[in-house]
């Protein structure tokens, strides 16, 4: 198990330069007046395939050696991270193998397809998905890539803090959703070395706070059954973020679904953005009033939606 | 009847400035790959009030001499114009009184009210909504503001063509979706003082074609009855908009309502922006892939969407 490094940071964010797109940071006098502060949203739902997994799997697939990266890559995953690895594997010219519960919704599969990834249906449990990835990179010779507990992907993540320190210079805080907590993890790294000062805020549903509560214990939780509307944030704490939030994040906070429900159809009315639940989540924290007068970052980190299923 | 010039969207683009954002300009991969050409999405859904309205708006109430802004403003709208006009008096600090039909959505009415402004309900007929605004303006003695047939209006408009013009040099062609013909006209008047070169195109839906007509028969037409999901685009051509269109606008392409409800589903979901069925129009016509291989700006003129009332 290697931990990124802030430099790792930097070298990602030169080698991803060429396939991920500078995503913009947006502004809404009506949030601000809300939240009562200045909220300063990286659209990361505007990054190719629809989510900030594209920087990660950009990073981990271009980082590949030539006769590695020919033998394709696998992953099990049926999130935004399947997506991303998919059409970064297409970039570089590879394949990708990715593993499905075949519960999964078609939709999901189909974007992978859409991508060019190839599609492996298994049982839904989680071992049943890591013996189908193992026996795939034991028949491929693809490297595996993970969605979140790995060091180039981690490093990936962390493109994104980069690009808004220097968006919004004097930023007092950044609030990023916590899942598996990589994106996190590449944020602090990126905020330690550029700007130690911002504090990194943890925002999590209070259905799968983990985090929170591995924070608040100083030990590792953990996550519960998934039960959230953001389908994001439901994986444990990975191995590798897990140290790296301990040393680094300031606070993690939590958010009951209703909260989530109410900020994802208050960005979508009022700032035009077609945020999913998960990014929903940080807007939630920023709405708890916690920043009064502060100039705080809010991570949208993506905007896969099923239109077919709103719930309202 | 006064017309305005290009030295009056100068002008409004100058005294607009303080109080209008400065809307970004979005490209999108998926997008540009279906239209065979090189889209740069003008998001004036972002624009304060969440349209293109808020410029025109801006620029008559900020016009308006002391005296006469201190009665007010009136204008008969149930659509983005009322909620704007109702904010940019707010801005100036005066009162706006909005004619709506009882009929109108209450979600309309919650939008004025919400931004300061009195609502006047009347019978659902366009000569009622006339006579009670005139009546209005008889007992304020405030100052009628229409939607779009008013040359403050038009060069407020246009004040996003100036943006877009320096943020996309070299655009080809920009396509502008047609209703009143307000924003088209001052389209025209920004570019052909800056940039003669770039060909205005109009979008208007197959099922409210008049400005197609009119431009292709050289006679005005009025408008059908309405029957377009693209509500912002229902109205006739204005009197003060028609002879600027006929002299500038290059061609005006129609769309059926099964394109524009795709274009608008193809947005959200590859875009991840909420555009209203009005902007889906001038995207709509971007798919008809008549544009291969150019540079082209397309108005995304709004993102007011009633979420309860989706069509899908």
């Amino acid at each position: 198990m290697i931990a990124p490094t802030h430099a790792d940071v930097l070298e990602a964010n030169a080698r991803i330069r060429p396939h991920c797109r500078i995503t913009p940071v947006l502004t809404s006098t009506t949030l601000d007046e809300l939240a009562g502060c200045d909220l300063h949203l990286k659209c990361e739902l505007f990054q190719k395939t629809g989510s900030f997994k594209y920087r990660g799997a950009t990073n981990a697939v271009q980082k590949l050696a030539g006769d590695v990266a020919a033998r394709g890559v696998v992953t099990h995953s049926s999130g935004n991270h399947a997506q991303a690895l998919a059409l970064a594997a297409k970039v570089r010219g590879i394949a990708a193998h990715v593993v499905m519960p075949y519960t999964a919704a078609q939709v999901k599969k189909d974007a992978v397809l859409g991508y060019g990834g190839c599609v492996i249906e298994c049982e839904p449990t989680l071992a049943a998905r890591a013996a189908a990835a193992a026996e795939l990179v034991q028949r491929t010779g693809g490297t595996l890539i993970p969605p979140f507990d790995h060091a180039d992907v981690i490093a990936g993540q962390g493109t994104a803090a980069v690009e808004l320190l220097a968006q919004v210079p004097n930023l007092d805080a950044i609030i990023v959703p916590v899942g598996g907590g990589g994106m996190i993890a590449g944020y602090c790294l990126a905020v330690q070395g550029l700007a130690p000062r911002v504090r990194l805020i943890g925002a999590e549903p209070e259905l799968a706070s983990d985090a929170a509560e591995s924070l608040a214990t100083g030990v590792r939780q953990q996550q519960k059954p998934p039960a959230s509307i953001a389908d994001g944030l439901l994986t444990s704490l990975g191995d590798i973020p897990w140290p790296i939030i301990q040393r680094y994040v300031a606070a993690i906070h939590t958010v009951s679904e209703a909260e989530i429900l109410h900020a994802m159809r208050l960005v979508w009315e009022r700032v035009k953005l077609l945020i999913e639940p998960s990014a929903a989540v940080g807007v939630a924290v920023a709405l708890q009033r916690r920043f009064l007068g502060q100039l705080v970052g809010v991570v949208l980190c993506g905007g896969n939606v099923n239109l077919n299923s709103l719930s309202w």
